[in-house]
This record gives C-alpha cells, structure tokens and sequence, in this order.
C-alpha cells in the first residue's frame, strides 16, 4: 500500500487569517505580482475611519476606477454627528449635547463610515478574483516551524518554513496540505494560532468592562437613532451605531455583577444571557424613549469581556509576522475596530514587495514592529483614557463633581486626530528622516499627505493629490517646482532636473528601467505658476514624460475647488521643495530642491 | 415539403436601431419592466453635455450605486478650457484668449465630458443585460406597415402593425423573424428605414460645409492639446477635441472648392481623399506648431456634408416613433452628437411606460413631439448662428471688421446654457403648468431641478437632490414644508398632510396602493428649520413612512456644502411649496401648500 500523496506548494508568502488585516495585506501582495496561495479563513467590525478609506482608496485600480471607495460611500451609512444624552433627573435620560463626528478636519471624508465587516472584505475579495486569487475556506493549520540556520533566515529567497513546511488541514475534506512559504503572517485574530505556535506573548489585562452587541432594525422613538451616540443613565452606558440600510448596531454596557461570566473560564457566556435580556436592559437605560426590535428579528448579537492587550513582538527574525487583531484587541468605543489591522498590514506589505524584488535587505522589514506596534501602544492608552471618560459620571445636580458637558466635548473633539487615523505619525527610522522638515513646514515628516487639489498643466483639469499617490509599491518624487513663469525657477529647475539625470544620482541608481518609466518611483512636479501663465512646452522635458505628470497650484477654472497648495504645505513658492512619498502614502522624507545628495543617502539606507 | 416555420413574437416596444438614443429608450423601458425584443443594431459622437450626464444618472440604479456616472467620470476626458487661435500676421496661428467651457454654471457638472460613443452605448447595454436584454446585431428591417383601424389604434394594448407584422431579417444566417409590437420606435440613424417606411419627411438643407475627422495619439507642441480649443487661420479651422486617454479628436474644416464631394451623389466620398491628406491640411493650419501622428497611427477618421434639417413629424399617430438622428442632423461644432438623441428616448419612454400600465391615455404622447420637436428646431437654429461665428474671419490688422474676441466670448459665454442642455425649458402644456410658478420663483416650471444639497433629518448626511430624482417612473413631490420648528408651519403641514390622505385627491386618487408605497408617486419633505431646532418625531407621520423621506435646509456639519436651499430656489421659508417634478426630471408644476385642489385638476390631464 502507498500513502495518499500529500499536496505540497511553494510560495512567496503564506498569510493565515483572511479577515480584514488578512484580506488587506493579501490584496496588496497580489496587486504588486506576489506569489501569494489560496489563503486560509478564520468577526463583526464595521467602522471605518477617514484614514482607512483613503488607504483603500490608494488600493483602487489605477486610481481611476473608484470601486471598493465608491461603493462604501454610496452603500455604507455615513456619521456625521454625536449626540450625548446623560442621566435624567426623573430617571432615564435626556440630551446633553450635539458635536460633529469627532474627526480631523484634515481627513478627505469627513465622517465615520459603517459597512459590515463581510463586505469589505468581500470588495478585496473581489479585487483579488480579478488576480485569480480566491479565499480557502474551511482550512486551518495543523503545524509550523520556522527554521534557525541563520544563512536561510538571512536569504529572503529561502523558504522559512522547515523542511516539514506549514501544514495546512481542510476540515471538511480532510485533505492535507504542505506549504513551504519565504514569509508567512498570521492575521488569525485575537486568539491567533499563529501568535501561539511562534511564543509570542501579550502584554495587558483583561478589563472588567463586558459589553453586549445587539444588530437589528429599531421600532423606536428615539430621536437620535440614526446618529452616533452615548446614552448613559444611572443603569449603564449604550452607543449606537447606526448601519448600512435600516440596521441599528446597539453597544450596551452590561453591569460589572452581571453573571455573564463563567467563572470557570472568566469569558463571557452567551448561554448566560439572551437578546431579550439586552433588549430589557436597553430599553431600562433608554427611558423614556421606546425602542422594540422590529418584527422581533434580531440581525446578530454577542457579549464579550474587553481585553486591552499587545503583542511583545510583532515578529520572529523578520519572516515571521503578525498583524490585525493578534497583535492588539481593545475596547470598541473608540471605534477602531478592525482599522487598526488594515493599517499594520499595509505598512507590511510593500516592505515585504520590495525585499522579494531584491530591492531591500530583509532590514526594511524591521520598521514594521517599529512603527505599528507603538501605536497599538498609543491605541489602548488612548482607549483606556477614552473608556473611561465615556463610562465617568456625567456632572448633574445629585452629581456636581462629574465630568462637565464642555469638558466632554472638548476631550471628544481633542481625540479625533487619534481616532479618526489621519494624526498618525511614525517616528524617525531608515524609512522616515524629517532633517529638512522646514522645506515644507505643513507637511509633516511620517505623517499621510494633506488632501489637496492641483491643475493639470496640459488639460486644465482638477486632479485631488492622493489619486497621484496611488498604493502600487513605488516612491512618489513630488516636485514643488517653484514658479515656472519665473526665468530663475525655470533655470533651477532645469538644473534639478540634470541633477537628477546622472547617473549616480538616486533616481537612475535605484530606480531601474529607462527615463520616465521608473519600476521604483514615480516623478510628479507641481508648479506655483498661474493657469494660462506656464506652457507645457516649457517645462524641462524630464519633468514630462507624459503630459499627465505635470501640475500647478490654481483654483480649476469654475474656482469649485484648487488653489493654495504651496501655502497649505507650508512650500515657499519660488524656493520650492522635493517631497518623498512612501508607497503606502506616508511622507518618508523632504529636501530643498538643491538636496539630491541628501536623498542620496536617504535611498541608499534600504535601498540596493 | 412544408414551408419553414418563421418565428413570432409578440412585444410592447419594438426599437429598431441600438445607438445612444436607442440604448437610452431601451434601458428606461426595460428598467420599468416593460417587455422589449432583443434589439435591432445600426458611429462616432464622442461628448457628453452636462444635462446629458444628469439624465443619465438619474437611471443609475436606485442612485446609490453610481455605476454609469462614476464609469464616465473617472475614465472620459473632461473639457474644462476652451481656447482660440486666429490667424497670425505671419501666417499660421496665434493664441487669442482663453475662457472656460461655456457651459451653464448650474450644471451639476461643470464640464464637457468625452467618452466613446461605443462605451457609452456599454454602460447601457451592461445595465440592460442585468435585467436580460441583449443587443442583437447583423438583423435588420425589411418590413412593416401599421393598420390603419382607429379602434386598433385607440388601444394601447392592441399591436400596431399589421398582422405581417415587423419582419426582421438577420444577414448572417438569412432567418427571419416576426414581431407584433404595440409600439414602434425607429432611433435608426441620419438614414432612418423607420421615417422612411413611415414616410415622414425631413425639413432643411445639406449645408456647403464638408468637415474631415481624424482621431490619433498626437505627436505636438500644440500647447492646448488636451483642451477644446478652436483654431483658425486663412487656410481653414480646426476643432481639437481631447479623448479618452491619449487620443486627440479634430474636426478639419475642408475647402469649400474641395472635390471630395461625389458630383453625382452631392455626398462627400472616403475615396477622394485620405488621413494623410488630411493631416497635411491640419499641419498648414497649425502652422508654426508641429503636429504629427504618433507611430502614424489614426485611430479612426471620415469625411462628411453637415446636413441641418428636423424632420416634419415624429410619430404617426402615437403608436410608432422616430428619435435621435432620425428625426434631427446638425454641425460637431455645438457638440450635440448623441446628447440631443439620447434627450427624445429619456422624454418618451416614461410616457410609453405610463401608457403601457394603462396609468394615462395614449394623449400623453403627443408631447413628446411638441417637447422634442421644439428642441430640434432650435438645435438648429442655434447650430446656423453658431457655426457662422465659428467660421467668420476674425478681427485683425487686414480685416478690422472681423469679429473680435470680445464678441466672441461674449458670444460663446451666452450659448452655455443651450449648449449644455441644462437651459432646455418644455413649454406648457398638460404636462407642464406654470399658474403657480412664484411660489418657487428660481425654479423654473418646464426646466430640470436645480442643484442643491439638503440633510437628513434623521442621520445629518448630506444628498443631493438630483439624487432623489431618479427616473423609475414616478413623480415626485417634493414638499418644501416651511420651518417645522415654528408652530404655525407644523400645523399647516399637518393641515397639508390631512389633506393629502383624503381618498378624493391626487395621492390616493392616481397614486396606486396604500399610503407611503404610492407606486405613481414619491413624496419627500424639505424644512426650512436648522439641524438641532427639529426632531424627526414632530414632522406629521405622514411625511415620514420613512427616517430618508424627511430633509432639511441647512449646512451639512462640516460646512461643506448644503444650505440656502430655499433661498436659491426662490421659496419663502415659511409659506414653502408644493414642486411637482416628472419622472424625466422635469418640472411639471408646483403650487402653494394649501394647493391640493390645483394639483387634483393638473393630474387630472394627464393620469386615468
């Protein structure tokens, strides 16, 4: 007798989880031409943040097919207000105060966006189908190691996984398979077997907060059922979040002597409770207004204790990862949900792009940990401070020393930068110099580009900057170009554009392939000149391979949108500025536009 | 031997022609569920006009998502600039002055935009396919003839043609086909076999103009070659249309003594002349810029007589129809192409559809030659004047009598409107009743609604009101309701809503089934009153069987966009306005809130 044949595949990467983390960093691997596999299938987010729509947005095809971001705005429910109701004095609740969502005003989409977490991931799914990669439902890993020989480790070619590979089981089937991988990640959420198998521990505590989550249509006479809000009376505390149709997604505090906990596990225990027992206690809370479940249909449910924990390491020698939920899990309040793992995974993915190409040490891949665990860090701290504000006693007449309405508010609207994604900053690394910060004071070194309109030169047409920086793994060179209908800033212009020619300098050393049609960057330029005082024809000929790729800073001819781009980044209009670009949108380093040797030395410190 | 059995069928609307107006006739009747054939196939047009993208995004599903519109704004070419060269004292050209592209400021959209006419047809044929229509091509028409019975012709449900019926033949595998049609609509092109085998006549001239088109990827330093621009020398005039991609489209004046015209046809003949010497002709033109075909490849180019006529009739008696290029032929230059074609099916095919329900007498498609017809007319009228200024010399040293650039722009500014199709105004009728058109004075009774944003009461999100204005065959009533948070303004609205549920007025007289899932009717409200000043729960029950149905006049929360709604549209903020928009967009009447018997005797004329 022979054994069955067991299926055996080599790939680039293995990624174990195909959540939102999972399905982000998928997409972005295959989109840049990665041998990734089918991928392995593990949840209830919902909540988009402004950063996370323009970091999907950088994903759309070409920038010029809006899909995934479009169909979120048209489908999605959009929040645009918070409204407080506090303890009332004849018991039950009453309304405080109204804010805008608490937002950075410099976010593209002003607003939180709630679609459910299956079809996000679907819109990946569907742009991986497109590179015929398909999700493996019904797969889970059985086996791992990693191998120690430190010349394999140190080979981004050689596969990582021991001579056994990952052995990846099919539970219906049960079909075995052996992936031998060069990388692997494991975005198998917060009770990653992938963290486990590596001995990565956490660091944090379970709180004694528990919270139960009620999905469903409302029957209510509460006003403010569309809108995000905290209703917190003397019987505990609810946040609604309103959802795509005609759903209510209900957050309801539940008491900390509530017996929902099984004592023997200390997790929260559905069988403990029921809808109706959450619905009682909604309904409690939420006096006088009435609030029923349509047609009794309760859409999903659960109760869960909160745990507010990191991951020690992110990593194991750089071919082994984590990211998403088995990294960091903290309390929903702050609504960042599955956002902060769509975020570590596309910090990860062009990192490992452009090891694979050859085009960076395995040393690049260090700035994951670096820059995405300090903010899961930042992340509970904040979330520790946020949950308590939200749970702390509002002042009222039995109550003079609680927290004052313009004391909430102004934390509320103080945290938006945080919660909203647009306020990251990564610290300075091999990837992030700031030494020439002043260039371009407003925008700020390690942090997104600020959303701003530019003219094309050629067709006058109004073109919104982050559509130039589209998430397609190359360096964006923008070149603030000072006035081109000045003589002086013409002639230096053209020096920079010598400079940039040679071949010893950054752009022909690393960027490979001919003039113009750069596999490692992409030069945009941007002029301060007027509309109708610039002629295509007189921009030094580097600075337009394609007439595409030149720009100016005007209002668009119907003056709706455009203009004051050099003054908003804070770029001298004639001195002009260089601005370095990371592929996944952050701003890895600026220089004068006399600094081509500075970004020499910047290229050269994870470039080959 | 027996004879073949033919194959019969039996349809509601038999379109003959798949163009842009066929597609758009066909679409908004399948979109309705009316029974279309597989349609019959028959070009070159190229932009959409700003009225044009409105239309057809009021057919794209449901309006949330924006499939259509988003398809054409991301991957067309828009025409922000028009700029104009004149011939220079040294020969050749020279720039004159530059506007922006005259078009009305109260468009939606405030540009030009190309997009192939092929693709454009896809969008529609992929929508259609979605409810299981499917072009049919390499079939044509050999027959038809309509009975002449007045009974017969009197019944909507009865077939019109004789019981020969249609006969359709397809040329590749020679089977032929019957089809019994209730009604026939010929949108078959310049050469129409339907106004033909109809006999209807066409009225006008073929004009002394012969115009050469070429379509290519442009080798230049023609600056302006990604904005419309027209250029003019003493060796004729250009028209530089920028494509989809890389791809310019010119319009090439040819020499009135050419003899590209076939003497015994009057017909210009491909076979006279050729890309090459077209592009010979342009480069004379052009001088001092350079312009050559990039790898000298023309991407498409033809050589044709403008004709400038309308023909005399556009139905015959209301059961078969003409549209598009069969009823009306006119110059590129005003840029009408398929957008004048594509209006005729949009206003015909509601009126079919409310025919074909039994919802109105077979009257109501006598308006559709009064509406459409009128427009051709002027169409032409319009393409005479402008046309000639186009062409005129142009003032210079030699000849100060020329037109200067002040009358010209002074001239293309005014033509913004009409050319953009935003200007078109429907003259009254018993579609179209202006007794109360004070009540909502910037309004205008017989023009499309103008753009504003209003919020949602429920949910603070901002919508625009085009987007509430779908065309899936129902009027809407838009109920500008005064400010609800004032006392006297709720209690007329509750008058207003007491009326309107009285089983002998309009709603519940023509509306069809019960109260808020009115079939003929959709009814929203607009308050005046500012966010936070009113609460979902005060607005009458009866205008709010939905939280959306429910808006308001104000800024959104961000301040960037919506307020002043009222305002622009001329309505007083406490008296408010009843404004009845129809199904294609159009304002059909509006009336005071206490106007309900005004609004029983306008439905009245129109719906059974």
């Amino acid at each position: 007798m022979s054994r069955p044949t067991v299926k055996e595949s080599h790939v680039d990467v293995l990624i174990i989880g195909a959540g939102p983390s999972g399905v982000m960093g998928a997409n972005a691997l295959i989109q840049a031409g990665v041998n990734v596999p089918e991928g392995v299938m593990a949840g209830q987010a919902d909540g988009l943040q402004p950063r996370t729509l323009e970091i999907m947005h950088s994903y759309d095809p070409t920038m010029t097919e809006t899909t995934m971001t479009e169909t979120l705005l048209t489908k999605g429910a959009t929040l645009r207000k918070t409204t407080f109701y506090t303890p009332s004095a004849t018991g039950g609740i009453e309304k405080t105060f109204t804010s805008s969502i608490s937002i950075s005003p410099n976010a593209r989409w002003n607003f939180g966006l709630i679609y459910r977490q299956g079809a996000i991931e679907g819109l990946f799914r569907k742009a991986m189908a497109e590179k015929g990669l398909r999700v493996k439902h019904d797969t889970v890993p059985t086996a791992m190691e990693l191998v120690q020989n430190s010349s394999d480790l140190q080979d981004p070619k050689a596969y990582v996984s021991k001579a056994s590979g990952v052995t990846l089981k099919n539970l219906v089937s049960g079909e075995v398979e052996i992936v031998h991988a060069k990388f692997v990640l494991g975005s198998d959420g917060a009770h990653s077997w992938v963290r486990k198998t590596l001995g990565i521990d956490v660091e944090g505590d379970t709180t004694d907060a528990i919270w139960g989550v009620l999905d469903f249509v409302p029957d209510t006479d509460y006003p403010d059922f569309r809108m995000h809000t905290f209703a917190q009376s003397h019987d505990g505390t609810i946040m609604f979040i309103p959802r795509e149709g005609d759903l209510l997604r209900l957050y309801i505090q539940q008491k900390a002597d509530s017996d929902i906990i099984d004592p023997a596990t200390g997790r929260a225990d559905k069988d403990r409770t029921s809808p109706e027992k959450i619905l009682a206690q909604t309904q409690k809370i939420l006096k006088p207004y009435r609030m029923e479940i349509k047609d009794g249909e309760v859409d999903w449910w659960t109760v869960y204790v909160i745990g507010q924990r990191v991951a020690t390491k992110y990593s194991i020698n750089e071919r082994a990862f984590i990211a998403g939920d088995a990294c960091h899990t903290h309390s929903p309040k702050a609504g960042q949900g599955m956002n902060a793992g769509m975020g570590d995974t596309h910090n990860l993915a062009w990192k490992m792009v452009y090891v694979l190409r050859g085009w960076s040490p395995l040393s690049i891949l260090e700035t994951y940990e670096s820059e995405r665990r300090k903010f899961a860090q930042d992340l509970i701290e904040f979330d520790k401070r946020w949950s308590k504000l939200v749970s702390d006693k509002r002042s009222t007449g039995s109550n003079p020393e609680g927290v004052t309405p313009e004391q909430f508010i102004g934390a509320f609207k103080s945290v938006g930068g945080f919660v909203s994604g647009i306020g990251i900053r990564y610290a300075p690394s091999t990837l992030v110099n700031a030494s020439h910060q002043v260039v371009a004071a407003n925008l700020i070194v390690g942090e997104r580009v600020l959303p701003q309109v530019f003219i094309r030169v050629a067709s006058a047409e109004p073109v919104h900057i982050h559509d130039l920086l589209p998430a397609e793994t190359r360096f964006k060179i923008l070149v603030f170009a000072g006035d081109l209908s000045v003589h002086d800033d013409r002639t230096k212009l053209q020096t920079l554009a010598n400079e940039l020619n040679k071949a010893e300098n950054f752009l022909r050393r690393y960027g490979r392939v001919e003039v113009g049609k750069w596999e490692v960057f992409d030069v945009i330029s941007f002029t301060s000149a007027k509309q109708d005082t610039v002629n295509l024809f007189e921009i030094p000929e580097f600075f337009r391979p394609h007439w595409t790729k030149a720009l100016l800073d005007d209002e668009e001819v119907q003056g709706q949108s455009g203009g004051g781009g050099y003054a908003k980044y804070g770029i001298d209009l004639h001195a002009g500025a260089i601005v370095v670009v990371r592929p996944d949108g952050y701003i890895g380093t600026m220089a004068p536009l006399d600094g081509v040797a500075f970004l020499n030395s910047y290229f050269a410190g994870f470039l080959l």
